[in-house]
């Protein structure tokens, strides 16, 4: 099955934070391929990548980094597909950094951007689907059902004090 | 023509912001509808816009808001149509209020937040093009001629000290 | 005894930090609930959860919830009964998040916010004790003497050197 | 009419600030008096107004001020009351120092805060209207009224575009 | 030996970071006294403790406090000695909250603040000295010795990659 | 009369936020010199200056800086005297950055530092006096007076809404 | 005369904030071209711009930018020429994203940032001088010259009180 | 070889962030000296340091320190060499203390700022090397080997699933 969906990423480090967003997808049957991409190491590559994502089929584009995070918004002046930015955790400044650097796009150049760490991971699959499912019924059905059952799960709780699991 | 995208905001004090989506949405040729919808003053009405959202045939909702922004989050929370945040700048904060409100979500319900105040705006519409535009053919072409002519304005006029005008 | 205050919180993980409150109130002997109410993944539940509230009996609901942090403002929006909002400390932002997003409501729609953390939860028990102080003459007289106590603890210990322990 | 809420601040500067939570009081009915007590300049008068409150009738205190603002805080160290406490913007820095210095009170003694700004203060009063109407059915009557007639100010004017009024 | 120094802190588990300003006034032979002294808790004896402060001797007051930290501000507010804040370092937002509360004093009221935690600790005991070796020479002299040390330790260890300690 | 006090500044635009200091020391009796220092642009004259303030009969020096604030700890760190830092406001960020840049100084070498602005000079001033007021009964008196009148000018002024002036 | 420093920006409208940088450059007597190269509209110019650099005899490039400011870590990717960025000043955040998106590189590819807004336009200027003072004579000459007439000045005019210029 | 670069530091703790800085260099083989100078506790050496590096034959200056950092900014007005500062992650507030103290340098006087911590010590060296590379063929020979060598390292391993590790 041809990805539907391009995750990549400035680093190798940043699995750990992109990994929820590659599982999501899976768990909603998406296609969708990884790939680490950095602007500042491997500007001409980050280019081609951009440029050519249409014409191989991604109509999705999940772009994650961190610190002066300039991967999602380089790569959505390259492409005219939506590019989603998922705001790495930076070592100093707990992605505040991160956030500004990918959010704070002048007009012109859009990156739809998710909160940091691996909620916004999560949440860029989320979107991703979101978009997807405007156009192919499966992910629809898919992601009406992944909500359904998040909603049954909490209802399933409503007792905070039985058994207290760590947020994601 | 049926309304592809909604406009909404919570307070009509929010439509300086917001204005610039409606005209980028309006050179794209894309059919839009705009309304106040107050999370914290209409909750009731908010429900409703976004539950029916889908099926009355909007297939983006734009959310614009300020100070602790809950609209956008909300929206998407009633429906699994993709939620574009604009963070309309604050009073007292610059829009860091509306900024961390809007794109901080937890794992589940996703918004995707553009940059705070008008350029946001602008994004917003762009970015609901690039969704539409996977879709719609007719979208695609005239997003890509909108891209095209913008780096052409830039092109056009190099020379940085001959006539500075002032950024939206 | 039929609850006075509802502690609500949008996740069993705020539960750590949200126990202080229901500590406190027990403390005070002041009968309460607690429930999982996510504004985001139960919308639905939160709404009916609000409306009836005042109708229940409760007098008083506190609401603790993290990031771009809705619980409060929506369950104010919701119902005409005081709401204490309560900054769960967020994994990336420290609760700074949290805390804008609940306290920076808009005209209209009060939340009174207390601090960020456990801190937060155990002055939104302390607070809510004030509010029915005004009506229930034992409440007045627990809550008072938990404050002579308090006092009376400080001046107990003057001397800081001798054992030092942990604030909470 | 036996004022129920005192309205305090510490400078005369700050009334531009407070003047919104007298004006929602008096449209609610509600009677309240104002006066300025600084906690620095005045921190004798402060405790005496403190300590007094209760037995002179308030049963709420809104207590406003700006920078390293301590008079919300000192004033709910004096009484059992409900204190609410409404950050003013400050020249240098917005308001997030007032707004710190009045939320992050250590565990025990709590200060219900609100917005910054005028914003705070308007929603000052509706809070301590809503702490009143659990007591007194007619400022339960006037706030549900209030809250109606806002919502239907919002539903009455749907399209954005037509008039745009600034937001206070 | 009446002491000539005052440290105050807001809470036993703030000794933690008052502990050099004590260790390093005892090796300038300063004389110091040490107490625990709530704004919050305990108000009345704040005041006492401040209006009393000089008629026992006291020439400098060292006050630590985190959060909303009231303690400085309010000691300066009941006396005219010189009164130097240490912002106690809070669990959550890192002790900028406790920097702003202290440091954002209005006009009237000053109090000499220093660095967040123990460097702040230590530098308020440096600081008092400095204070008292205008008029007392013996604590000139040790003051001018203590800074003589400090920059002979560094001079003596010119070579960073030798060993490396741990800056306090 | 031979200055007691040195009001030091980096540049000649410091001077409309320095210019309380002045005020408030003239009136309270207090001699004292104004000068332009610059730690970046004239760092000899700056050497010059703090090694000889004590010979010269200095007892303090205020010194006042903006943006990468380094006048104040450079003098502190060439002085024994107290050093006094006002953070000048900043043209972008409001004097965050002056602030943070004169208050963090590490362990050894202490500034006391006062509130961004004029209020922050003000403050410094009349911290100068109360260092003094140990060793100068005038001063003393001079300053238990200001404070004194300061208290009488807000207790007679105690109704907010009859004239509003604005604070400084 | 070729030019040996380029000074790109991203928008037109960021001039009003380099030109300094072209004014200090012109009075050191160093050879300089202006350009506007947006990183997000015209990616490909920045990186034709960036590679041909250094053959086309550019020894420095400065790159000011706004926002989530992409150009000077861009075109550092495309080049090994040292290349100076400039954080303009952002409409909403005064600055503080531009500031964080140029100099939190990762490591690999370095940007050495100056100040926000003209202040750091001049200093770029400065700096690129420093670097080619390290290669050429006569700019040594010339930014000494800069920096003894600069000192020159503020010691000529001691006195701050006589006559007060704003700060650029 | 005599150094070229200078490595200077405020304290001997600074080393873990600043070794970074060195091990790049000697990678390149440019040849460097390290130094403890403290701008607080050694002004002197600091001013004889800066004042003697160009006749020693120093071509570049790396400046690392945390907190109220003044030694990049006191160096750069003491030498027209080009200063680059590391801004080195303080305790408290992560080094957005460093970093405002060491950027927000007035016009004047320039110092080139890298990121906070062990990133901007090696981007540092990778500025410096850029720099000597204007002048000096090996260094950029060395250098532009730097930079091929790890474009193609992120090229070898482009997916991110197989092995993670942790970035500097």
């Amino acid at each position: 099955m041809k990805p539907l969906v391009g995750i990549i990423m400035g680093s190798k480090s940043d699995w750990e934070t992109l990994q929820p967003a590659a599982d999501t997808l899976q768990r909603l049957g998406i296609a969708f391929e990884t790939r680490v991409v950095s602007a500042h190491r491997t500007p001409d590559l980050l280019f081609e990548y951009a440029e050519k994502a249409r014409e191989r089929g991604l109509e999705v584009i999940i772009a994650g980094a961190g610190g002066a995070a300039h991967l999602p918004g380089m790569t959505a002046a390259k492409t005219s597909l939506p590019v989603l930015g998922v705001p790495v955790q930076s070592k100093m400044l707990s992605g505040i950094d991160s956030l500004l650097s990918i959010v704070q796009m002048p007009a012109g150049i859009p990156v739809g951007t998710l909160a940091i760490g691996q909620a916004g991971a999560t949440n860029a699959a989320l979107f991703a689907a979101s978009i997807l499912a405007n156009k192919y019924e499966p992910v629809r059905t898919a992601l009406d059902k992944f909500r359904a059952d998040q909603t049954a799960t909490v209802l399933a709780n409503p007792d905070p004090s039985i058994t207290s699991v760590s947020r994601p």
